[in-house]
């Protein structure tokens, strides 16, 4: 599961020439999954996506895959016989990283030039490509592992108490809404909500007035689990298929008053955005981290959370970057303004605790649904994943390059969330971006 | 949409014997669509149902309905062409009210011998089907809106602060697990979670020690809305196709624990079963009631929540049993005991308050999505939804005819729902059974 092999080769080279460039996302060693279409391609309806793979700056499509008749197919077809175009039944990661392996192959510079040539035909521009869900997400669940975050929120509702007596014993998350998951580069629309910013009067329904982001990790479940049967954390990580970056659009008003006592609700569901590339656990393997240091005096997990694999390795060393560009930048042409970079490494839980947390009471997972791990942010005010946290619940306003401030995000504003893996002896991969522009309340 | 009909005569009788029972809950007054199959039948794979109309003991199959070829399509077929036996892309209730009318004339007395001759081809005994969840549910979402339930349990958890400010404004909500959602009669294992009862120790990971059942009202959305566009309250009706009974299971240990800041999340995602009949808004019209009467010195909704047809007829007038039935009381063929008789005329908010509410930020719903209202408690003691409340957290035992007693679920018990509307002038209908027994954890 965390083991480097040939595919993460830093010397290997790819014929498909942008996949080389140093600065690519998507070099040979990456190979994300994503579903995607071409103007060019003949789609039956609406919502029909080829299965592809990224390299580089174009697609691969996996859709008629002559050239890899020999290569296991990546997942089980619905029906046994055809691919729907939308709905893996299951994705097996031992069958996805052979498949990967031999992609590997084919694509590096040693491969035959018939295999190339027969590729080549199945290969697209991405950046003529539109990207869909990358894969049919049933259900969506959030979680709030980052003990900064829980932290710095906690202490500006309860500063004497910011983080709760279950925090270190559970991956505590929620179920957050699955139709409203949009694909990057989709406008958000601000929300309207009940705001009683003003606890003298009663609640006014308005447009939010303090829209906001969070920069998260989402992970996709790859093999599903029965309903009744958990899944120990020696086996988590066989669940997980892949990873993705996540904007859990939050409006912080309508959440102040809504939230108690069952939790976010019209805060979070008018949309959450995330990236179209399923980044896979196998293209992770060179940057996998021990889990969390925990302080001597924090408890250890609980046994069905813990194991030595999952200590050693159950972390993830990723860079998370969150940009924004507001719609006067974009006019006078002033590049887009780093907000903030924090890194995986410093979630209190892996994903791997999360996945078998979300499953310890029989709770069925299946293909698809997307788990999240709750805002990422690190100790330094520079390591903040939103704008609450950065702004101080907008008492300390965001100076921007065009001269203007932020205490919350304004219409015309675009979030911008980009990232990023590199290791000494390993060549960089990427995320790819998740990108989202504010129009304003109707 | 509150108008009654000839579908709704009380003296409409039906040429099928069983829908003239006095007692059935499926008299052709009401007409309930499942999703089924038969022994009989020619069923391609896992998971493929027939659509069905119940009508007294019989199921009518819709899926051939060479009957009904002048009749409309109850829903848009995906692909234009065929009904794929899963997924109807949008029901509107225009259509179906159309639909239902024919086959209501179609069973009745008057209807010509051929037209039951045709039907009766097309019908199977009702005894003998399987359900399968009448609809594909994407996304659930359970509402709070009994206030003596939040009234009762608020008092449990804050003696002082019962109910919390918001509740007279927002309809409290938060989304459930829909991939977790099973039909009538399905086993529930009592699932394993981390118990904290002891605050002086740290959390211990056992079998869910206060196991409960929550009587709700389900409600389905027949036809979606786009994300950004919230459904006016005038409007909410219209997206609602019908109404189903819900057990929304609560390991009470683990959620007391759990749930804070965001709320319950393993305490309920372990199974929520509900009745396979969805008993469409039509067949409700003459059990509409007005909305609930607020206090004088309530705040009335904001204005989004309200309006006059709403407040006129909003409510719905449903009675909710909760019936238990030990592995002792069966043994020694003891009937069930009745723990409780409710009324979902005691709900807060209407139904299509909680919808309008749950799209007034633009989130959008879709065919099949299931909301359920929360536990339907009244203000008497006999009126207590769920063994929380009936037991008072377990400290006042329920007594058994079968002299066991009862603080929350033990192995072996099987929860029985029912739900039916009477008034004066109408036919008696019924939602049918939300059945669901308790197994040993493993």
């Amino acid at each position: 599961m965390y083991e480097i092999n040939e595919t993460h080769d830093p010397n290997l080279k790819s014929w498909v020439e942008s996949a080389n460039d140093p600065n690519t996302d998507f070099p040979i060693q990456n190979l994300p999954f994503c579903r995607f279409r071409h103007p060019s391609m003949d789609v039956v309806e609406e919502g029909d996506y080829h299965p592809g793979i990224i390299v580089g700056d174009v697609v691969l499509d996996l859709w008629y895959r002559s050239w890899w008749a020999d290569t296991p197919a990546p997942y089980e077809f619905r029906g046994g016989a055809e691919y729907d175009g939308v709905t893996p039944v299951q994705i097996r990661n031992e069958t996805w990283n052979e498949f990967r392996k031999s992609v590997s192959n084919s694509l590096s510079e040693a491969a035959h030039p018939k295999t190339r040539e027969a590729m080549g035909k199945d290969m697209f521009p991405r950046a003529e490509c539109e990207f869909g869900l990358p894969l049919f997400i049933g259900d969506y669940t959030d979680f709030y592992c980052s003990i900064y975050h829980a932290t710095n929120v906690g202490s500006m509702f309860r500063p004497d108490n910011p983080l709760l007596p279950n925090y270190k014993y559970v991956p505590i998350g929620y179920h957050g809404r699955a139709s409203s998951i949009v694909i990057s580069g989709t406008d958000i629309k601000r929300p309207h909500g009940q705001n009683r910013s003003d606890a003298e009067k009663p609640p006014v329904f308005i447009p939010c007035k303090n829209l906001d982001y969070e920069m998260e990790l989402g992970f996709f479940v790859g093999k599903g689990n029965e309903l009744g049967e958990p899944i120990p954390i020696s086996e988590a990580e066989e669940h997980i298929f892949g990873v993705c970056l996540v904007n859990d659009w939050s409006a912080r008003d309508i959440q102040a008053w809504e939230y108690q006592p069952l939790g976010p609700f019209l805060a979070k569901n008018f949309a959450t955005t995330i990236s179209p590339y399923v980044v896979t656990m196998e293209a992770l393997a060179p940057f996998r981290t021990p889990a969390f240091e925990r302080d001597t005096d924090d408890p250890q997990p609980l046994e069905y959370l813990g194991d030595e694999q999952n200590r050693k390795f159950g972390g993830l060393d990723i860079n998370l970057e969150v940009y924004i560009q507001t719609e006067k930048m974009r006019n006078e042409n002033i590049e887009p303004h780093r907000l903030s970079l924090s890194n995986t490494k410093d979630l209190y839980w892996t994903i791997g605790q999360m996945l078998t947390h979300h499953a310890s009471n029989g709770c069925n997972l299946q293909t698809g649904d997307l788990m999240a791990t709750g805002t990422v942010s690190g100790k330094e005010k520079s390591e903040r994943g939103c704008m609450l946290e950065l702004t101080w619940r907008g008492t300390e306003p965001i100076e921007l390059p065009s001269g203007e401030t932020r205490r919350f995000l304004e219409d015309g504003d675009e979030v911008i969330m980009k990232g990023y893996c590199e290791r000494e002896g390993f060549r960089r991969i990427g995320l790819g971006e998740c990108r989202g522009r504010i129009l304003p309340a109707e």
